[in-house]
């Protein structure tokens, strides 16, 4: 174990077999605004000699557009193109097992890094823990190899923060909802909550319009398209006269709470 | 209006009645690791002429504490001390009299700094319009300066981060709940969810406890306190003996969706 191999950034008196593999992170890339990058993030940035972002195929991926702005060197570069985008539904049989292949086979190559010693970073939209594709590599490289993660701004901040409202007063309970539940469901969980965010709206806006008014909170909801990024968008949804909703895109009920 | 007074960083082609105030800024400061703060954040800090930040009297506020690392000029500091920290309940109508009575007057110091045309950044815990004291002086000072809010990492984001794991897979709902709701109404809400953060524990942990007993979900709960700060602990709510739970802990209830 001990053959005096060192990293540049490692540990200097004692090595473990950790220390001769590279680390995995996972870097939260915050909801667009390169500006709204952490320090630790745009340090591992600079420094990861491999940085991995997921993309639809064919098209860039987004958490990489967010480090344009520090990044300079496609060679330490790497893309992970998904199978499928949006053409089949992601609970089918079919989707799933595309996907787990993807990842299995992505996971193989950053494991050939990592037990190379190179570190390895992930590009992670907003917060990699929260509904983040890092998370499924993650799953399958973690207790093989040191893992560090960073965590980000979410893109609901950045999106109740650019639509100029807060989202939680006083004892406010919030509910985060993806849009893909039921029309039921999302008008049950919108009538029992104080506030909510819901993502993921795709082609489901129409059903979560219909559950807001069925909910009567329809007035109180504002729709926020690329929240912090260029073509930003903010209006009332009750204003809103189509349907289209970008992947960056979301509905937010503002709680209305305690205000002394 | 044209008086030629110009602001440092301020608009140089058209002078509005705007631009001869100061810019109110609600800084989010992220979970506590000073590495954490966003690169936006960091740069208001180092400029703003005041600084103003919440805490307990006599006691230094966290949200300052977060900012040590890079501020070194007292005389650009505001520190705004709670009338009362939890001697009285917040619902009751002397606590809430006695708030409202602070956060005017503490807004009536800020608008004459502005007034001045000096920048004033608010130093919010987490991110500023996410259960942020920073809401009470934007409310009272939003139509009459302009804001900028900065958002921040949260600090639920910090603590499943240094828990090591995913909040929310998939389409799974999360549930953010303030551990004031009763046991009845923090037992059904944990039922109904797929992953949760609990707040604001203080006195409350043994009911949280309780009902995520009744919920039948105790094994899952995961305490984290102090995440991403010195002194932090993570350990699972069912191997916790007691029942202390400072102002920066939550239990958090990582979801268990769809993993391909």
């Amino acid at each position: 174990m001990m053959d005096g191999f060192e990293r540049l950034d490692g540990p200097t008196e004692e090595l473990s077999a950790a220390a001769m593999t590279g680390t995995l992170y996972g870097v939260g890339m915050g909801p667009g605004d390169p500006d709204l990058l952490t320090v630790k993030a745009q340090r591992i940035l600079m420094r990861a000699p491999v940085l991995v972002h997921f993309c639809k195929r064919g098209r860039r991926g987004n958490a990489r557009t967010i480090a344009d702005a520090i990044l300079r060197d496609p060679a330490r570069e790497m893309a992970l193109a998904y199978p499928y985008t949006t053409e089949i539904h992601p609970e089918h049989p079919e989707y799933v097992t595309a996907l787990a292949g993807f990842y299995d086979e992505a996971a193989g190559k950053l494991a050939d890094h990592l037990g190379a010693g190179r570190d390895v970073a992930i590009l992670s939209e907003g917060d990699p823990f929260f509904y983040g594709s890092f998370m499924h590599l993650w799953r399958r490289l973690k207790d093989r190899f040191p893992v560090e993660v960073i965590p980000g701004v979410t893109g609901m901040s950045g999106c109740w923060t650019r639509a100029g409202t807060p989202i939680t007063w006083g004892d406010d309970v919030l509910t985060v909802l993806p849009a893909t539940l039921s029309l039921e469901a999302l008008t049950e969980r919108l009538r029992g909550t104080d506030a909510a965010v819901v993502m993921k709206l795709g082609r489901h806006l129409p059903k979560v319009r219909a559950a807001l008014s069925a909910a009567g909170l329809l007035a109180r909801a504002v729709y926020v398209e690329r929240g912090t990024m260029a073509g930003e968008r903010v209006v009332m949804l009750a204003d809103k006269a189509d349907d289209d909703a970008p992947y960056f895109s979301m509905v937010l009920l503002p709680g209305e709470g305690r205000r002394p």
